[in-house]
């Protein structure tokens, strides 16, 4: 029976319940991190909650009643009560639970909800995995990390459908993002390519240190964005989430990357994104 | 003290939960209807239950355990277990409790909350009201009525917060919807003048039952976006919804509408929706 945090009580999933009025159920009104952890050291920390304080920020809810030191103690305790030694956090802030109705409530307090997860088998991606492409429909404001999360269930499932890991969202003819992790090209410069932060993409963690690991090691990188005709000149493929890390990207539609092989810029990231993960469980 | 319904339940609020795991919590993976009751006459039902299906159907939800007949059902005696006379029933449906995971899972059982809620007071908008308007930043699924709202949340806190009623949204130079309600102005040929149902707005039952009565009443109606410039040349300006029926608009932007005035064509459009109305409670 795992243990889940809800609004300062450690409970059984039977009694990790919220309201049926809490506005993340309602309205979609919340944000949320997921977090890796090995050896009860939160991996990346300091980035996610900057992440989160940007999101709670975008959406006007106001900080939760305890300061972000005490939320690292909070996740650790039930990491503890857990029993896991790695895995991942997921943390969810919602505006609180009100009588429904659109505009915000005032003198609400923020529902706040962590569970952990294990690991999951990640041996059958290790290899490369399969991608599409399709319209990217989502709203104009990808870069908070809201739980208005439907379109990406929408193209994730639609992946799944196709026998592929991911879906590649275009708009207006350029790559965006992957419903669940970011999208890297490299082209025939040995440049890597992703698209630019801004408000038609989340700036993923793994992505940022993808960017900041490329920087350090003189692996040219470009955070500019690419289209279908730039995918068809790549020499290779890759693609990050907190929760796969980084992984080769072997197919995108009907094009074959690199001839099914991870390339070789890839491999030194993986292995960059590996060291600098383990540096920090030292 | 009121009574929700939870998955067969008639539930006190306190006791109104749902999983922190319930995939609307999480994703926002669900939909919803709002429908008006009056004499324990569900207004609109069948209209209603048309879109839910739609809805449902759009994200692939299975229908609930139950069938639509009985859903009537469930809500009566939920109105009759709340004593109340007139109101309104929220009714939500998400893809049920699963563990963490964008993907659809297998064998879950859709789970539904229905609570009542009694009539606004809304004496203070029925001279007119004042809309803003700005750029339409949501996804482009407005025509599912999904819970995946935290666009619209924004645009009417917005609204508020400038002493604004509503804000009507903008793509591509032209009016689509209100964040909660849709948009109709009167051009100078008294025609009325309403975005047409397709992927950018939400196929509102008010909107569609003043587009029939327009029709049936030779009321000059034709569903078709109109821009600013168009706002500046109009004679009047109304928007519907359920909760609201249907409101004169008094003012977008910096633009008075009508000399603040409800005008002749929104008067009889109100009469008209008023009486079909209450042709239902007889």
């Amino acid at each position: 029976m795992l243990t889940y945090y809800v609004n300062g009580s450690y409970l059984n999933k039977a009694d990790a319940l919220i309201s049926v009025e809490d506005r993340g159920f309602n309205f979609s009104d919340g944000v949320y991190e997921v977090i890796a952890f090995n050896k009860r050291k939160l991996l990346n920390f300091n980035k996610h909650i900057i992440r989160l304080k940007k999101s709670l920020k975008g959406i006007s809810i106001k900080k939760p009643f305890y300061n972000f030191k005490s939320l690292e103690l909070i996740i650790l305790h039930l990491i503890d009560l857990n029993h896991l030694n790695k895995g991942f956090i997921y943390l969810q802030i919602t505006r609180g639970s009100a009588k429904r109705n659109h505009l915000f409530p005032k003198r609400v307090k923020p529902n706040v909800i962590i569970f952990a997860f294990s690991n999951k088998n990640l041996d059958n991606l290790l290899e490369g995995v399969k991608v599409g492409t399709s319209e990217d429909i989502r709203w104009l404001r990808c870069d908070l990390k809201s739980i208005s999360l439907l379109p990406n269930l929408l193209e994730k499932q639609k992946a799944f459908d196709k026998g592929l890991y991911e879906i590649w969202q275009k708009r207006d003819s350029l790559i965006t993002e992957g419903s669940t992790s970011n999208a890297f090209i490299v082209n025939s410069n040995n440049t890597i390519l992703t698209h630019p932060k801004n408000n038609l993409i989340l700036g993923g963690v793994t992505r940022d240190c993808v960017v900041n690991l490329a920087k350090k090691n003189k692996i040219l990188l470009e955070e500019k964005a690419f289209s279908m005709n730039d995918i068809k000149r790549c020499k290779e493929a890759f693609l990050t989430s907190t929760t796969v890390g980084v992984l080769p990207v072997i197919k995108i539609d009907n094009l074959i990357i690199n001839n099914k092989k991870i390339g070789e810029i890839t491999k030194k990231i993986i292995n960059l994104y590996n060291q600098f993960l383990k540096n920090q469980i030292k």
